[in-house]
């Protein structure tokens, strides 16, 4: 992501961040007259994450600011002759200095769209310099944004569509941008809500919060209550003792349950009701600070009840330990309890917010077990994907001077496929995508109800045949010679985007645990041509065959 | 970690950054005129990271420029206004505006020092609501700064002294930011190089780097080699056709080593040459393109014999996939060959880079298994702590107006400790540190000498004497009254007292698996403390005896 100034305004990632064997390649390049040949990068990951069927794709936003302003101050172009090797020609420090990205063409597929493993999510191509400058930063900008977004629809798939989720991971990113990085892209995977002010402040993104524990052990008794009274909602402007008012409704409350008053801590019921004071319709505390049941619970009824009688309506509680399913059936029990005793209807709408270390397992445990969570709040295992940490996207070289290029690992796995290409979905009759199809950019396009022939990649080497419903280009044009070609979406587009792109996707392959894999395939002509490069019997044989 | 301007200028970290719930706290103390009470804060973690006995406090720095840059603007403070409920009274803008750190006082542990899990590693002093304010953002610049560090410090262990770290994780990290704090906290846990240039830019870390696949696959035969000559280094100024050199050298490489050279990739030989005429002096290919035994390794000895012959020193080779042990043993045995069979002595000297996902795991099997790598890259796992990606952290209230504050969890483990402490190591005769001290901060300090009953944490409640042969203050005071009163370290001293730091600390406490826990405990009167609050017992009984 982009990184930002305290006044908000955004900033591009800087082109020296990326790794220096771009600049001693770059050289290379430029010394042997090479650095304008035109040549295509590709960008993809290996690996769908987390043992997933499907990925998001994010961090084409920032891509796009990161090219439009690409360009080497004379700082940087200084620094770089400081730690280039000293016969580097001071020429090449010239034709940095004039460097931007107005030869370069992005071609890429819709940030938010679902995406595969060894699907080319994003074409670079323009000179072969300047395209081999960007690979790093490009990396780094979807990477993380791409992984956090995935891990985030995950989080949303486990919690089903009606909970909300809070997201609350600053302080466990790497670092204020990690920070930012992260409630900007798992708002956009599907999480409703941040703790993170300033990413509401630059994103926009709805923020919320109420109180840690500390709050509740700042205090230890009722006489720390100020102002000790609150004016009710309407009518009478006589401020009423709240104190003596929550003194009764606690009193009963506890007669209500069969609770022992003397367990009560007198500092949680004062930080309850100094907090309801301060914020009379925004009511929801940490209530677990030490015991829910014997305290926590008990001060919060008797607060609440108390606003309610003054016509406010207390919002809920949050659970910060323990089981949260268990305690939150509990508590609302006791809500229930409190409003058909009391005839308190607001007693009815009480949310509860469960935060503990939740991790996508514990939340999909929550729509297992009963529970009565409303608000589920996840830090740590969201920002830092705790289950798989980095995704692996790469940047690989696949033509110059229109020539295919090939890396032939001897890993299978890492060899690459080469060649300049369109990308197209195929539908089936019920309009979800069931094959990508990667052919060679010349070849046209699928037609909808015509059978064709591709080789599914990670397979052997045997064909299929498929006939689409429905045939959609993946990837659009989004930046050309220098400009930005396709609206920059809002992240409330491309969160919108995330859900629709996610519902068409079939049940199977948004299973969490052991989906059913989705197909990508190479073309017959694009099989073909990988078939030839490898048995080096190509035209362009790189053999060096006498010497 | 700070955020920087493109121009490399160190700019804080935003005070909006920060969960939500700091300010509507802040706002119900400072309603409750209690933002104004003595608070105090500390920071600590309650495990150490990856399993081991240590881990490393870093980001220091960070939480100094912080605190001196804390104050909100005006912009800030508008959109706080449109986020905290509509019920919030506008003075408290008006007190957030003027708000600073002035009042502040941070004593902590000095930045690289090796520290344990449960000390109290920054006690944060101060006016309640000021402090409540500093939480996120102070835990958001320790955790993953200290995280990472250790985490690199694992690695220098796991690789032993000897060899040279190379950080290259930049495309796998949090972003733009997150990249650059894993670059500079990483060198400072004992990397060596960055492949990050804009943490060379910011932080004077050694940068280096050479070529990567998509380089070498962008060649495909000799004719795109341009120059086709070098000039040898001393002596005759005339141009020497370095590819007739090359491939008369490659002949005799292909004879010595029984190799076919129908099987040499051209277009590697051709890359190669490429790059060793833009920098001679520089010659360090990745050797996997294709094949290493059949095409780099030979390709790297024919361009590597033909500069030497010119009289340059070509560096070496990375490799970066496959067994690398093995591979690096096959290629040495080479270069030893070429050595003795052409008396080019330089072969005796060229180093072997290895970078293939390493983990620490990896890292520690070098050591075991036979191999002469000379340098390791380290990207994904070093910057994502794999292993373990967050530290967890925590800041917790402890006093408030003299009196200390303790935060009785259900589960023993989230218990606090309550009460201002000061913290002393205590050393053997040998020097090593054998226990780490929690005292009130009334008590006197221990003496050499003396022996002392304390409470070990984490175990049953029974003391044990221990008599130190030293013993150090742990902490120092280095923010007052909004001004840093230590001077700040620089990366290099940093890095250098993390080395120091690890030197003194007995090997059973480094073991990377299973290492003996270092016992943290507290003193008897602190101890004493805990139980009498633990039991409501203290003076300060905050039970709610009546209602």
């Amino acid at each position: 992501m982009a990184l930002y100034s305290s006044s908000g305004v955004i900033r591009r990632a800087p082109p020296l961040l990326t790794d220096l064997y771009q600049f001693t390649m770059a050289y290379a390049y430029w010394r042997a007259g090479r650095h304008q040949e035109p040549a295509v990068f590709e960008l993809f990951f290996r690996d769908n994450p987390f043992g997933g069927g499907f990925s998001l794709f994010a961090g084409l936003h920032d891509c796009l600011l990161f090219l439009r302003s690409f360009r080497f101050t004379d700082e940087d172009v200084e620094f770089l002759r400081s730690v280039l090797p000293p016969a580097t020609d001071p020429a090449f420090f010239q034709f940095l200095r004039g460097l931007d990205c107005s030869g370069v063409t992005l071609r890429s597929v819709p940030e938010g769209t679902v995406v595969f493993a060894r699907v080319p999510l994003m074409e670079v191509a323009g000179p072969l310099a300047v395209v081999q400058l960007l690979e790093t930063s490009l990396l780094c900008l979807v990477n993380y944004a791409s992984l956090v977004c995935s891990n985030a629809a995950r989080f949303r798939l486990a919690a089903g569509p009606r909970r909300k989720l809070l997201e609350m991971g600053l302080r466990r990113a790497q670092g204020p941008d990690g920070g930012l990085t992260a409630s900007r892209y798992t708002h956009i995977g599907g999480f409703d809500l941040t703790s993170n002010v300033q990413a509401g402040f630059l994103f926009g993104i709805p923020v919320a919060g109420t109180m840690a524990h500390s709050y509740v052990t700042s205090f230890t008794s009722l006489e720390e209550v100020w102002p000790q009274t609150l004016v009710a909602v309407s009518g009478d402007p006589d401020p009423v003792d709240i104190i003596s008012l929550t003194k009764g409704w606690l009193s009963r409350v506890c007669e209500l349950l069969g609770a022992e008053p003397g367990k009560i801590r007198e500092g949680e019921l004062a930080a309850f009701l100094s907090y309801a004071i301060s914020y009379p319709q925004n009511f929801l505390p940490v209530i677990d600070s030490y015991s829910v049941g014997c305290s926590g619970l008990l001060n919060f009824c008797a607060v609440a009840l108390a606003l309610c009688e003054l016509g406010y309506r207390p919002v809920g509680v949050r659970l910060d330990s323990g089981d949260l399913c268990r305690q939150s059936v509990d508590v609302r029990r006791v809500f229930r309890l409190c409003s058909e005793h009391f005839s308190i209807s607001a007693f009815d709408s009480l949310i509860i917010v469960g935060t503990n270390n939740i991790s996508e397992q514990s939340m999909a445990e929550l729509n297992k077990k009963e529970n009565q969570i409303d608000v589920v709040g996840v830090g740590t295992h969201l920002v830092t994907c705790t289950k798989q940490p980095s995704l692996g996207c790469v940047y690989k070289l696949v033509e110059v001077r229109g020539r295919p290029r090939m890396k032939i690992s001897e890993d299978p796995q890492k060899s690459t496929v080469p060649g300049r290409k369109s990308v197209y979905r195929l539908l089936d009759a019920d309009g979800h995508p069931f094959l990508d199809l990667a052919c060679l950019a010349v070849e046209s396009p699928p037609e909808a109800g015509v059978s064709l022939r591709c080789f599914p990649l990670g397979c052997d080497d045997s064909p299929v045949s498929v006939t689409p419903a429905q045939a959609t280009c993946l990837r659009q044009d989004v930046f050309t010679k220098g400009q930005v070609t396709h609206p920059l979406c809002s992240a409330a587009e491309t969160r919108a985007k995330v859900q629709s792109s996610l519902q068409t996707l079939h049940p199977r392959h948004k299973r969490l645990q052991e989906p059913d894999p989705y197909i990508v395939a190479l073309s017959e002509k694009l099989h073909n041509l990988v078939t030839e490069i490898r048995k080096g019997s190509s035209n362009n044989s790189n053999f060096l065959l006498a010497n």
